[in-house]
């Protein structure tokens, strides 16, 4: 061993004991006839005190930032106390070292606060993974992964590992595939989740499964998203949809203790989706804070039992209302006396391409009981009371009204809504409100080919009532105008999403597992039978072996751990991501293969 | 939840208690007017009691193997008690039940000693790993993945995810590559091992690093080889060799206790590769038994320093031995008195095309102290008295001599030793030894090419004794026939394998980690410049900024759990294995992919 201790490990009590450090050079600063040397590594950082023979050494080879060396020396009491660092409290007063390994300058600083960029610190991110802001993470990543597996342990569940050289069945994403040399003209396909092969296990009696594990999809990447992820994988047998959402809520509460130290002991909320579409426009709605939609129209396409208030903005002739299809509103406390630029500013926000509305109509709720529009010449003062009324505005609050086509408005308010909600301090990094989303639609519809396909999964079950409703019809769209009312468009899913502070950390479903009921949700798909049975048939086949009940969870290990950590980007909790071109820039892959590969493949370029 | 308790937890002093239990049905025994009914999960199995009035519903839908059901009752005492199960004191009679799910007829028994051929087996696997067999097989992987997991942990090494889509540096074993629609005619690679990546996190500082973790490699498969399988992957800086010794005989050891409840106090015997070669003909013996060899003629390629016992069988003019490359002979413990027959039986083992010899020479020492051989003619009593002793013969024994081409003869009398030593019930499956193997050769010699290829891999450090050896000359051969006398072939690695019971389970090496070193070895292996930062720019261009000592090891986990349940098969213990032409039966992978599928990752086929 290179050492006797740690950087991170020496205090007081060790006055005089003769020591060994390894590690890196974070600052060199000399002062007259002696040099300090701060030596970092892994644990900490322990100030090293060269005296002056040691010195004419360091004059004919000086030591430069990020050097690796070793030194001896005796721990002693220093003079000038540092109480910010752990070992603030000793230098070393070395006697003897030696350079392990040169280093040439850092293209960017060591430091919290680094000068370097976001290309440079990718592109070198063997030294990005030296700054003590992305160790946080990676050791925050690594807590997570413990306390996963650990409370996962406690309650019985068993970590099988699941083949990643699978088979290609295109469903929603699109597969990574891989060349079979062995099998010429045949591929095998990453697997985009264990899904089918938990639903195995769950056949095969092992009851309670996990893997921490990677999965893959080969899509566009969207800002923030990966080609290859992990998740926390689960699935039970003999379970309900509540003994899911009990033994999951207990997971990640558990996690917040050991990772956090927060006692999460309140319930879990839960929501309808159609609650938190029409209370939020969103199904995955931030709950840290209030600013409930006030639905002024009914949106067509998501709601079945609920009552707008049309009735507040109708009969006024303002046809901007008039005309929308959606219509809502929220109240925004305390905003009451923005100014003109301020709420111009904001018309400006909802203008930008990526929230695309037309305009913003704003209700002052003045201190003084008044209201103020710029709508007033189409709504009396009352009507406006009324409105911001309804919205949940109290004197003081400013009320802020989009309207437009339907899915558009409604995420515009979503997205105002959160962007107000940060303005005014209301998203804290350090609180946490987890919420269940329940009973999401089992289908979505397809316009373009005028057909259902599965919102979550093929495997998700609907609900246990509306299962005959889904047997019984046929899921053709005759009339794709009328879409909305085939039998299908109402059946509600056995599925379950988990959200903290306005992310989705995990989506599941209690699965399908009766053979007859899987044929009819593949063919709903528009599946053929020898589709099925070519894509699917090990799973078919498996559900006439005794198929257990079953459903189970997956939790996004990345976002996760980014959300306990109080970032944005997943990027910064992965030791190697990529880019958002999928390149990893540090090993500058993908890259070309040699002709030799392409010849034992039996495969070749195709390019356009 | 479908059920108050599991199959395996219901005991006498739950006599009374009301219980609903869940599972499948493993017998059905009728007697009369009762039935019962041995109801199975991944827990245990329990006894049900279905009375005269259930049974007349029995009768009209009857159960079947494999049939998941629910059922509801009491916990009664049996009458006629089954000592062989935990739950065997009571039983269930039962008040109602339902069927969960029914079951075809399994096309194999689900049971211990299954009538399923193994091909049957691996195409319903989901029926397979309900066996108990298979189970505790699994069961016991999770149990190694736990202590190892935790032992590292108390180690303070840390989990750290590394990429799968990589780049392709083909050395040695061949890549499996992933086409990349973003990149067109751009290849990820899947890895080999994180090798790099874990070097770049000691770059980094993370110093302990571990993961159980796939990799991949796209071989022509021998048997029980699989194209994914799975490491236990570690790395540690500021280390030298003995430091990772001792930390990860300390995982084993912890494995064994953890697992096994097997104290292993005793120090793990090492031994020189040269040794090894030289005592066993095998780099991993196993050192349960003794039968070390006899060289009676010093192989070539092998041994520097080793003196052989030619002398004893020099002069006889027995052509065989004269002629010969290789010379060995090992002691057979108690069988000197195997019959005409029996030592026929071994000539034939020997000649068999996986062993390859010509025959094989034996010496009876009998009891009475004669000495009686096949080649009597050619050697005295007193001569062969002379092989006997020197092969550590006694008195009962059997010596077994074969001569031939060196490394045929060294592997073949390597089998023969195993082989005697299994017929002769020295290799119990549950005594465990564990050997370390050091000072491995650091090159080997690639006739082909007449170059130097890495015993290990290209990121092993010679010994540091022998830096100035390597970097001081000419990699090139410039005499083949003497390649022997190159100074490059008696350089030793600082590299290890941990060997168990004749199995290599982990190995590694301290790394090289300046890149001048590294250059130097990159180029032994006949790569230029050019090839070198195309494939390995990054790891050079990360030892240029402060790279530490380091070093680490890698275990087949899949190999480590088989020896530690008693199994020649890996296969026995991954849950979805791939056959011998590295296809997954059950899904029918690899498979064929859509025409849209090649278009967008603009490639096509080019069969032969």
């Amino acid at each position: 061993m290179y050492r006797t201790h740690t950087c991170g490990e020496l205090r007081l009590e060790h006055k005089g004991t003769n020591v060994t450090l390894a590690g890196w050079v974070q600052t060199v600063r000399k002062f007259g006839a002696i040099t300090f040397v701060d030596l970092r590594d892994r644990y900490g950082i322990t100030q090293l005190l060269f005296g002056e023979e040691l010195n004419k050494v360091l004059e004919d080879n000086p030591l430069g930032r990020e050097f690796v060396i070793q030194a001896t020396g005796t721990v002693s009491e220093r003079s000038n106390k540092n109480p910010n660092i752990p070992t603030g409290d000793i230098e070393i007063l070395i006697s003897s070292f030696q350079v392990l390994n040169k280093s040439a300058v850092p293209p960017f600083t060591i430091q919290d606060d680094t000068d370097g960029g976001d290309d440079l610190r990718m592109k070198y991110r063997f030294l990005d993974l030296r700054r003590n802001a992305v160790k946080r993470n990676l050791e925050l990543r690594y807590a997570v992964n413990r306390a996963a597996r650990n409370y996962l342990h406690q309650q019985q569940f068993m970590d099988i590992e699941t083949p990643f050289l699978i088979k290609s069945t295109p469903e929603g994403a699109r597969d990574f595939v891989v060349p079979s040399r062995m099998n010429p003209g045949q591929f095998y396909a990453l697997p985009q989740s264990p899904q089918t092969f938990k639903q195995l296990l769950m056949v095969s009696g092992y009851d309670r499964y996990y893997q921490i594990v990677k999965c893959f999809r080969d899509e566009d990447l969207r800002a923030d998203r990966q080609p290859e992820f992990t998740q926390i994988d689960c699935e039970m047998a003999f379970v309900e949809q509540e003994d899911i959402l009990n033994m999951f809520e207990g997971l990640i509460k558990s996690i917040f203790k050991d990772v956090k130290g927060i006692d999460y002991t309140e319930a879990v909320q839960r929501m309808t989706w159609e609650d938190a579409m029409w209370q939020y426009g969103n199904d995955k709605p931030d709950i840290r804070f209030g600013m409930q939609l006030l639905n002024l129209k009914k949106p067509a396409t998501v709601y079945s039992d609920k009552t707008d208030s049309a009735a507040l903005i109708n009969g006024a002739d303002f046809k901007v209302f008039d005309e929308a299809e959606t219509v809502l509103a929220i109240a925004i406390p305390g905003c009451s006396e923005y100014s003109r630029k301020q709420t111009d500013e904001l018309t400006e926000w909802v203008k930008r391409p990526q929230i695309g509305m037309k305009g913003l109509v704003f209700i002052k709720c003045n201190t003084d009981g008044t209201y103020k529009s710029s709508v007033d010449k189409f709504y009396s003062e009352e009507k406006l009371k009324a409105i911001a009324d309804a919205a949940g505005a109290k004197a003081g609050d400013l009320v802020l009204i989009l309207a437009g086509a339907e899915e558009r408005t409604r995420k515009a308010i979503s997205e105002l809504r959160l962007e107000m909600a940060s303005r005014l301090g209301m998203r804290k990094d350090d609180e946490f409100k987890l919420l269940w989303v329940l009973d999401f639609p089992l289908f979505e519809y397809d316009e373009e080919g005028n057909r259902w396909v599965a919102r979550h999964h093929p495997f998700t079950s609907p609900k246990p009532t509306q299962i005959e409703t889904m047997i019984n019809n046929n899921p053709v769209i005759e009339n794709a105008a009328d879409y909305l009312n085939h039998p299908y468009a109402s059946i509600k899913a056995n599925a379950y999403d988990m959200v903290l502070n306005g992310n989705e950390i995990g989506g599941g479903s209690i699965r399908i597992f009766q053979r007859e009921l899987q044929e009819k949700m593949f063919a709903a798909l528009g599946m053929d039978k020898e589709e099925q049975l070519h894509k699917f048939g090990f799973l078919l086949g498996a559900f006439e072996y005794g198929a257990p009940p079953h459903g189970g969870i997956a939790f996004g290990f990345d976002r996760l751990c980014s959300i306990l950590g109080g970032s944005e980007s997943i990027r910064d909790f992965i030791a190697f991501p990529k880019n958002n071109a999928g390149r990893d820039v540090m090993l500058d892959a993908p890259a070309t293969i040699d002709q030799k590969q392409f010849t034992e493949l039996q495969i070749k370029l195709d390019l356009k």
